[in-house]
């Protein structure tokens, strides 16, 4: 590789874990950290160790891991006005935390230095200063300009002070972070070069940092990094307090496919950047975003009947990038709008695709369910098992007769809350009726009914499910509202997707738990039991 | 106002439909253009009366709509090959539907003329030329060159002969189109000056449609604005076809805050910004997206204790917009992150925030609830109680005993679906036992509940569930895995949220219903029942 390296700052343990709905645990935190280095992040930022032991506990375990040419960093904020800083708890937890680098930030508009912090102009000025000076003894130091280009609007002076404080304290990076989110990419190009020129004489590096409020994150440190900044902020899938961070994702896909003249990670690293992106959506427990860019589940997916035909003539031209560069794939979809050429891409396999009179039945069939709330999007063995059904090739491995589920709580106070579930159905000739508990109603339900098939099935013992997903359709009609439920089931090789749609989730859950049993027992291609 | 006007083109019902997950009905289609006309959208395209009966249905119905100043549009394809315009189907569906604008699409990129459409470079720019001259006829032409910037970087000199063709046939607008949208902003600046001199004699305007594969499509967007472009195509919230158009809504609200010299819709209209953004995801049936800038529900909540200290003592210092310009507000979040500060913001009400040794209890526990999969950010009223519950003045209105749900099918085919629910509970000295029917376990519940309570609390009757939502808050567990319930309650005065978490879904709604109840009737503040 040639072209100037940029250096990756990932904040998404300790910026990102501020965004509503984030909470990681200290092993969660461990694991990020571990997959983020060995993609190669240059710097992890992995919390705050005066804010709460999980942080403290988190440095303390990190310093066995072997992260290579990672380096971890502690964070906090310059020291407490009147107070030396070697006194001071904040800095003292910094060194403790005993990390190759530290990041402190510290203010850069006056209005925050003398309305929040209330303190004089001067003595912010020393704050940073003598901050950086005592962190530097102990590790790297980064300093990180807080509300910098809000900052520097208002007294460019002042804020351009404030940092040269911090160059001339030792700090080896000064980063300029658009806390609000704020700014446009023409302002951050020119306050970024303007800065970069005022401390050319320090030996010091420039970073960038910014938020999405004006949903131009990505363009705004891309435009940063043509200015001079060769260290960008961010976090994995954008995640941050209001509108998130900067998307490292987005970054380094752009730097690295788009832009010229950048070195950043490795190649092989880009391929790890989809399985990165799930793995933190869920570490985080938050959903994945389908729609985003590069790694989202829908980034290559194609649907219009239009587009779909072409791709099958010439893909590239219809994508910005070949998916399998940031380890994504591409994905046809079904849908009302998809038009036959779609409905004729996924159902080759079933070789039906000359049968025009069959192609209109299952066409008819699949926008028929969609008014009902289904979506085969995410349930391509349900779908699987639709084509075989109106094409009359399918035969089923086992006839449900009845079903019943039991839940609730035998005492106030949640102490006994049960679940059962009582199945009845055949398979062949043989009648079966068995019941289970469970953690829940599903759980009973999914119990229940591996018990009744384990005998004429045994290859169901391999079958796991992976994830359960409800969706209320129609939320607005309260408790009365459809549901929609896609079960993801898997075995040793492959894993697959089905749905079910009713008022009731139980039964909607059901359905979609019948599906993913009938679709493993037709992959195995296993002869009907019980005849 | 002063300034340049541009224009702003919706294409949520056309474009917009090609996403993920989005279907709209008829009736959906005509309700979205007419909130899209009442906040001033210049151009709406409405659909491809060719592909579907739904669409020519839409055109026909909203001819007679009142829409003020804005045109609807109707989209389609350059004629086929070998055929006059007139003998088209597609060129007639167009004229059918009677609209004030047509907007039509051709092929710029060589490539896609000779490998996609299958014609002669030469057919091709005559297929322009012949359907916008046959259109024009008709109405005020738009031309929509697909793939402008990929076939420009491919073949400069062809790109521009589409382009003057459609100029000189009689288009009113030249819209370059980043189909595949993976352009930098600085590409598509420049890209955009110079088709705006090539075709500077002609008596056609430049419009600008983005798509977001690259994370960059509102600063490309405002990059060819600031190049010339003068009409903006996207969507609402930026819904389409894998990573979708460019997001109208931030697009408006940057052309409007934040560059300067452009004039676009009015200042009234930004405050309905995130009612719209919210209506078009309710009808699309699609989520929130929660961190969406501008008109997310995150955009302007606070988490972290540092600065929502910060907030109350200069709230605009900490936001990049004053939330009330889009018709958004601000948030202060309860969270482990938060801090006392947060905590007593929230807690103010109570008259609690002075008591140190309560706060600290209310603190705890919220963060061991948190450790279970509990989120109070959108569950104030729940949060509500259990302050009350700590505090020791929570006085209970009812007393559940016990529950029971029985949920199923009688037999097999899913006709005969059915779900009951029987409790015990008491309210003072009355014991009740109940049961009721419902569409599905939880709203038989909620029937059994109210049945009850409502001899003695007959307030219950004006309270409605607006919106019930679920969560697996671990989804690899599958069907054993945690689940949240989020209830959103409301009376004729206002809406209130609750939750519950239980590996039992069952229970974990029962949680959320009876909290709602329960914060319903002290709200009331009504005397306890029963005694």
């Amino acid at each position: 590789m040639t072209g100037k390296p940029i250096q990756i700052y990932d904040t998404t343990l300790r910026d990102g874990s501020q965004g509503e709905g984030v909470s990681f645990s200290l092993q969660d935190k461990l694991n990020v950290a571990s997959r983020l280095a060995e993609i190669g992040i240059d710097y992890i930022e992995g919390g705050y160790p005066l804010s709460n032991e999980k942080d403290v506990a988190f440095f303390e375990q990190i310093r066995k891991a072997d992260l290579g040419e990672t380096k971890i960093c502690a964070f906090g904020m310059t020291r407490r006005r009147s107070m030396k800083a070697e006194a001071d708890p904040g800095m003292q937890a910094l060194v403790a935390a005993e990390t190759p680098c530290i990041t402190v930030v510290g203010k850069t508009w006056d209005f925050h230095a003398t309305e929040v912090l209330r303190v004089s102009l001067e003595e912010n000025v020393d704050m940073i200063a003598e901050s950086v000076e005592f962190l530097g003894r102990h590790a790297e130091v980064i300093y990180d300009a807080e509300h910098f280009f809000d900052g520097y609007t208002a007294n460019p002076n002042y804020a351009l002070t404030t940092l040269k404080a911090a160059a001339a304290a030792g700090a080896k990076w000064l980063v300029l972070c658009d806390t609000n989110g704020g700014a446009l990419p023409e302002r951050i190009a020119e306050v970024t070069e303007i800065t970069r020129q005022a401390v050319a004489d320090y030996d010091v590096q420039i970073g960038i940092h910014c938020h999405n409020d004006g949903e131009l994150a990505v363009a705004n440190t891309l435009a940063s990094v043509d200015a001079g900044a060769s260290q960008v902020q961010g976090t994995i899938n954008g995640i941050g307090e209001r509108c998130g961070n900067v998307d490292l994702i987005a970054v380094i896909a752009n730097l690295a496919l788009k832009k010229k003249g950048y070195e950043v990670l490795g190649r092989e690293s880009l391929q790890h950047l989809t399985e990165l992106s799930r793995y933190v959506y869920e570490t985080a427990n938050l959903q994945w975003r389908n729609n985003q860019p590069f790694v989202g589940q829908s980034a290559f997916a194609h649907k219009g009947g239009m587009h779909v035909h072409a791709i099958n003539k010439a893909a590239s031209s219809y994508e910005h990038i070949d998916p399998s560069v940031v380890g994504n794939e591409r994905r046809i979809l079904i849908s009302e709008l998809s038009g036959r050429s779609n409905i004729v891409a996924v159902a080759t396999k079933h070789n039906v695709e000359d049968d025009r009179e069959l192609m209109d039945k299952i066409l008819a069939e699949v926008v028929r369910l969609e008014n009902q709330g289904y979506q085969f999007e995410n349930a391509a063995a349900s779908f699987d098992l639709l084509v075989k059904r109106i094409a009359g090739t399918f035969q089923p491995h086992f006839t449900p007769i009845k079903y019943r589920v039991v839940a609730g709580d035998r005492d106030s106070h949640h102490k006994n809350v049960f679940a059962e579930a009582i199945i009845k159905l055949t398979v062949g000739k043989s009648l079966w009726f068995d019941a289970a508990e469970g953690h829940g109603p599903v759980n009973a339900l999914d119990a229940a009914l591996r018990k009744a098939l384990q005998e004429d099935y045994p290859c169901l013992n391999e079958m796991r499910l992976l994830d359960y997903k409800v969706r209320v359709v129609d939320s607005g009609a309260g408790t009365a509202a459809s549901t929609r439920v896609n079960i993801e089931s898997g075995d040793s090789n492959e894993s697959w997707g089905t749905i079910g749609v009713s008022e009731n989730i139980i039964e909607a859950s059901w359905q979609a738990l019948v599906d993913a049993v009938e679709y493993k027992l037709h992959k195995e291609e296993l002869p009907l039991a019980g005849k």
